[in-house]
């Protein structure tokens, strides 16, 4: 319906609502999706990118189960979240033994995580054949572990796993598992559709019934299996749960979690129900493609509030109509989620866009509109072409001098360059880069050695450029990502960089697009060096 | 919940239900998606998938508005639809006219489509801004029109566009546009959520006023604006509608219609209202992939269902638990929608699922305890150094097949390889790679040239094989990935490739990792053609 629509769901009334909390697993649940590897540095940044947005809690993984889990928790301290509350996510005692001498247990406590996630069992075929165990043990694993940790000081959550398919298997066993963690100081008891079979209706009824039989204060965690996983959130919701999880994009094992991404946008501005400031939320579109970039999987253009098409209209029948009330042909405001609309054929950003980030930059550009349009121009054609401006500030700020002082910064005249990787029969590939420019008055030829095609190159540059701007030791290459575009044949494809670097102050990074990775890969490394040099106030020479 | 539930929707007797239409607007509105364009030819092999998916309408496009569709209706004769009722789309007639003699109007009739379905407004302020006449008019505009085409022995449709929109605006009017379309004739009044912004519980509501206070016979036409599209169609279907109308693959505007595919799934197997025979759901996973070769569109792994991750099982923690009993751990049997169940291979995985991905190649791995050990323990290793093997089944094959033979399948001996990027300062970069190796007890040296340096090796090495190895002609790169792993510090990283070629049989992906990009490239091109060879029978020589 419209945008200012908050209609009242059926059967509760607004003014009772406890706040509801936002609970994101990307890093854990979301990391199970097929094609999904994330690194410590890779979980660090998505965190702080899930503090931006407002969510509450951060499952940031399972600390003793996988080393790369248990050094994120121990570099976490450096994280300093602002908004949201880490979680260290783990099972409940093994069968037979005691919590507060159970290792996995215990290295869920030493991750240093303020509240702690245990998943359980909730259904008995789980429990007897997963598990192994007997369904009064299962019981008392969850008691022992939620008791111990609670007592430690910890918030204790209770994943309960397989929930809807084992209440309805044994309903009665189902609600006792419940029963036992919210007993034992559990604070929220999330019910996973851990299959992901359920329907809205289905789990609106499970949740109510659940509430209502034992008074715990539940959560919600849905899969995406029938294609309901935002409708199942939304309906537990409506129902009554505390809790919501999900993960960013929707990453997860299968068809994926609910996206909390369109959860959250569904409640803010559907539902009347605010879960992050309106400031975070106009964040989310620039967070969905950040997030994307780490995690190289691809973006879905079609992905609800976010996409690239979600406010894409086929100019056709309505153009004209769509430009004097775009309010007839749009469910919510696309800048509330931070994203555009945009009337397919003429694409992208305006003059007011290119202002402004010109006047963050100390660019007056207000009342020259030529310039405005021809920078608009420009940065289309460009990203028609791959290139990316939205993560490459630096590449953008250069552009932007150029087109506004007609001349670009340039610290070296390029002449050629040159890089060669090889293998021997004894499998070692070494790689060779050799870079011939002039700077300061002189021909410089350099070259660099390097274990592959781009360390040689930025080392070659560095080693031709130092002596005449030895500023630039004190630059660093920081990150590397590559992605193809448009790879529907090998060789078509247009290859694209994203090179960050640093020095003492600040990080920036920059773009390069060609064919060519080593060229796309030249293009960035130059402008980074370049933007090193000029933001450090370094003259031309 | 299990595969075997059929839980009774709330609110209806299920003995009183009339018959569900499955309405497939593909062909029309799908094509609406941006990047989606449909050739005539396109649009016929679309139908007869559609057809043989068993829908009971196809909206095949709209006759007179654009020549490729008049086109498609003169063609649709030679279709020989065996389920579905082909369906032509139009307008009601011009403000101010005459049905008869409205030249949009007969070109409906023209079409010959033994079904037409109207778009009309419903919706106050559209009717006076976007259709600029009066509501009375609008209203004459629809009875005339429908009464028109009834009179020509048509079925007639309306598609009551942006109805719930004008529902929330002003009830009545919109109600009375329901009730001008059924007085005169029309068999269903599709209820359109054009601007896709409902969640289901409101839809669910609107649709339980609209049928109990005109008594038409509704259908719902849902897109996917909130991530509920699907959920939304359950809900109208709960409600009462006889029609549901979607697309295949969500194809759509924006964020997509809703998918048929998932729709059809759900109402099947999750709600005992099947609306396709069991043979027909069996096609599914088949069809929609077919469809996306048409489309160009890539598939979406994650679609439920049908996508090709959507039975694909990550976690090695239930391995075994999934061998035993995998009821446990699907909602659905993948087999119900021709989809398959698939163990990923990953560093969680342990040696059940090594012996059933081993199973599923025809490798009997049971009672070899030492060789699961050893796999996995090899996984686990080279995982840890940034292999995957969840997203390179080739690569992982050949390790099988490798460790449990004793011996590596190799169709050469590689001696050394070299390639060289270089640009000179007209700024154009050239790569050449130089291949030495031995195959058919040849010395064989070749040299590729391409536009990046894993081209001209990918065309070095053919060219040193194809002489021995002609088959490899047959096989082709189709998709480049890198991505840069451990890159806290830019020359410490890690590069993983991953490469998919097909042949005219089959698609596969493999695998490379190392600090070079270069060599990774070069260790996953020799696997893929590996592969290729192989795959195809083709004996070293």
């Amino acid at each position: 319906m419209g945008r200012t629509t908050a209609p009242c769901p059926r059967g509760r009334a607004m003014g009772d609502r406890p706040a509801l909390q936002v609970y994101d697993t990307t890093l854990r649940d979301g990391a199970q999706q097929e094609g999904l590897h994330l690194t410590v540095q890779d979980k660090i940044a998505i965190a702080r990118h899930l503090d931006e947005l407002g969510v509450g809690f951060i499952e940031g993984g399972w600390p003793g189960a996988n080393p790369r889990d248990t050094e994120f928790f121990a570099g976490a301290k450096d994280l300093r979240l602002h908004n949201a509350v880490l979680t260290a996510f783990g099972a409940t005692r093994k069968a037979g033994g005691q919590a507060h001498s159970d290792a996995q247990v215990r290295a869920l406590l030493d991750s240093g995580a303020p509240a702690i996630t245990l998943v359980a069992k909730a259904h008995t075929r789980h429990v007897e054949q997963a598990l192994r165990t007997t369904l009064e043990e299962n019981l008392a694993m969850i008691r022992d572990t939620v008791t111990f940790l609670v007592g430690e000081g910890r918030r204790v959550f209770l994943d309960a796993e397989h929930f809807f398919d084992g209440y309805q298997l044994d309903r009665a066993y189902a609600l006792e598992a419940v029963r036992a963690a919210v007993e034992s100081g559990a604070e929220v008891v999330a019910l996973c559709d851990t299959n992901g079979g359920m329907l809205p209706s289905q789990t609106a009824d499970v949740v109510d019934d659940v509430t209502r039989t034992t008074g715990a204060p539940l959560g919600i965690h849905c899969h995406n299996d029938t294609g309901c996983a935002v409708a199942n959130s939304l309906a537990a919701v409506d129902a009554g749960v505390v809790q919501v999880q999900g993960t960013v994009n929707g990453y997860g094992e299968r068809t994926g979690n609910a996206d909390l991404l369109t959860i959250i946008s569904n409640l803010q501005l559907k539902l009347a129900r605010p879960v992050v400031a309106d400031a975070q939320l106009a964040e989310a579109s620039r967070i969905s493609h950040s997030i994307s970039e780490i995690t190289n999987i691809t973006p879905y253009g079609r992905q609800p509030y976010v996409g690239s098409s979600a406010f894409a209209h086929k100019a056709g029948l309505h153009a004209s109509a769509l430009k004097v009330d775009p309010d007839l042909y749009q469910h919510a405001d696309p800048s509330s989620v931070g994203n555009r609309m945009r009337t397919l054929v003429s694409d992208m950003a305006g003059r007011a866009s290119i202002e402004l980030r010109a006047r963050e930059l100390g660019l007056d550009l207000a009342g020259q509109g030529e310039v405005q349009a021809r920078i608009v121009a420009l940065v289309k054609d460009l990203e028609l072409r791959g290139w990316t401006f939205d993560a490459a500030d630096a590449s953008f700020e250069l552009l932007l001098r150029r087109e506004v002082s007609g001349e670009p910064i340039s610290y070296c005249e390029v002449e050629s360059w040159r890089v060669i990787a090889e293998a021997r029969g004894d499998g070692v590939a070494v790689s060779e880069a050799t870079v011939k420019l002039r700077a300061g008055g002189r021909r410089l030829v350099a070259t660099g050695e390097g274990n592959g095609p781009v360390n040689a190159l930025d080392e070659g540059l560095r080693h031709a450029l130092v002596g005449v701007y030895p500023e630039i030791d004190g630059v660093e290459l920081v990150d590397y990502k590559v992605r193809i575009l448009d790879s529907a044949h090998g060789s078509d494809a247009v290859t694209r960089v994203l090179i960050e670097m640093a020095d003492d102050n600040q990080s920036w990074t920059t773009v390069g697009v060609a064919a060519n990775i080593v060229e796309a890969s030249w293009m960035a490394l130059l402008d980074g060096l370049t933007y090193g040099l000029h933001s450090a106030g370094v003259p031309v020479r």
